[in-house]
């Protein structure tokens, strides 16, 4: 397998994407490539002992950064490591494409360039949802699409209990879908008619949930529409870290405070770590004819590292395909409407 | 000023009820109606020593549940104590009307009983939004409807906005549309046509809210419609929850870290303290042409206390009408579209 990896991505591109390149490398016997400007990739490089068998350099000049319009940059950065990465992909010279660079492009290269899945009507980014205290689940769509329809829904259910059960393991993921109150018949005209697709599906539908299950690992694959999606997700992250802060701030209160919290070091580290998503890999952007991760614009050396190995499973288990032969039963489905 | 309240709802009706207008009733010199099946409420008054000037019972037979058709239970339960309470606000026997029953027969009766404000589209459930190691937020739509427009968001922020600075007594708000992005030109069709007539308007608009934002304070108001807030509160509530739990776990989990979780005490008292929902007082629903607020269905005796003694501003401040008088200020705007 040869892994394309996006050396210009992210805020800490190249020098986290590099030496998250050298650290996977030890523990995988695949190729990994990295895309970007060469001088600067191997300057980084040469700052690590590594086989430079496993890990090679692939030259493209321009950079396509977060403040760009997606489209508009896809299309004119030919020679971006965005554009020539996924273009790797479709020529067969590459096998997987990772970047920490920006979702719009990401996700316009994937639908410009390898295409769509066919009988998918829109590709959307799954996302690790972290769960305290228990296994993460995977919210699908977690920010490609503001707006959907009802049979987009069912996609993403389809889509993400493919990955959820080949990619993170979990036989007969239950799908679950984010609604304002647990009956079926709740919610707005897309949740319930929505509801109604997934519950013909022969997923492990466990129907609708409510925000307020959806952090006890009330399902393994949280469906909801992007602008849902990005919410839940973002909330998540805002809170987690605003309590955290204030726990720190109580926890330095005092001297005695100060005593309790020596005595819970290792607790609180651990609480610390229940959020980081540096451990889960990265956002597969699924319904597109081929692989790509988009990892967090923020991530280290140890995400690129854990977004590599996790990015092994999606290609190993044929996930694009998978979806490509499951679009017949979302054909079915939708038809007989 | 005379407050009507409900005896019949919520979990813990009517003795969690009762005890709160005798609470409340110490610390206020205005008169407390319950209304329900009043030899249950008599049977619960007669528990403590109270003025029986300042709280009587107005006899109701009939109870609407969490599990009735709102608008049913409302039309054919006339001697439902949420029928009767809101028809004694109608009919001037009562200020304001405050009940831990169902929120759709709350909405619904408060919009056959009392009708909506003159150019206001849509009532909508304005929530407290408690902020971690801050002053909460308010929230509105918390729920009531799960499809909006954009003038309804509009509306939205108008009224929380009063709300805000009449009874929770903060000057200028700041007014933020919860978005999935910060530019004008974020996220979906709604949030985009929402956010140029937010604009327009002479409040003190922050502009777009990244829901990673909303628990950091980001603005005052949130807007957004009741889909969206119904999961952002929902959510929240979740995963403080379940922060809490693991939290709760982990420092019982050994000897050295009950010893330190023993130091920690009064800390982790504080911070359970700050996702009180009880201390802040209920859920307004504005845009109807009376004040009715709606508690936590599990409110406890302290919950229903601040919710009277919150409720006295909202009258005070003649919400309702600075309400109506604003309305002309959305009509300018949206006619202006």
């Amino acid at each position: 397998m040869r892994i394309i990896l996006d050396g210009m991505g992210g805020d800490n591109a190249p020098s986290a994407i590099v030496e998250g390149a050298v650290l996977a490398s030890k523990e995988i016997n695949h190729e990994i490539v990295i895309i970007g400007q060469e001088e600067l990739i191997n300057q980084e490089l040469k700052k690590y002992k590594y086989n430079n068998e496993k890990i090679t350099v692939a030259d493209a000049r321009e950079v396509i950064t977060n403040d760009e319009a997606p489209v508009r940059a896809v299309r004119s950065k030919k020679d971006s490591s965005i554009v020539k990465g996924i273009n790797m992909i479709k020529q067969g010279e590459g096998d997987i494409f990772i970047s920490a660079g920006s979702t719009g492009a990401l996700l316009s290269g994937g639908l410009f360039i390898l295409g769509r899945i066919q009988g998918i009507d829109r590709p959307a980014l799954a996302s690790i949802y972290p769960i305290v205290g228990g296994e993460p689940s995977l919210l699908v769509d977690a920010g490609a699409n503001a707006e959907c329809k009802p049979n987009n829904l069912l996609e993403f259910g389809i889509m993400g209990n493919i990955y959820m059960e080949k990619v993170i393991g979990r036989p007969s993921p239950r799908v679950g879908l984010v609604n304002i109150g647990t009956e079926a018949a709740k919610g707005s005209t897309l949740t319930k008619a929505a509801y109604e697709l997934l519950e013909q599906s022969n997923m492990n539908f466990v129907g609708n949930v409510e925000a307020r299950e959806v952090p006890k690992s009330a399902c393994d694959v949280i469906v909801c529409d992007g602008f849902t999606g990005n919410v839940v997700l973002k909330l998540t992250e805002g809170l987690a870290w605003n309590i955290l802060q204030v726990i720190k701030r109580k926890f330095t209160d005092g001297v005695k405070a100060k005593l309790g919290a020596a005595l819970l070091i290792d607790k609180l580290g651990e609480l610390k770590k229940e959020f980081d998503y540096s451990e889960y890999g990265g956002a597969p952007i699924l319904g597109i004819k081929g692989p790509i991760v988009k990892m967090h614009g923020s991530s280290n050396a140890n995400a690129v590292k854990n977004t590599i190995l996790k990015g092994i499973p999606f290609v190993e288990e044929n996930v694009v395909e998978t979806i490509q032969n499951s679009v017949l039963e979302i054909e079915e489905i939708t038809l007989s409407e």
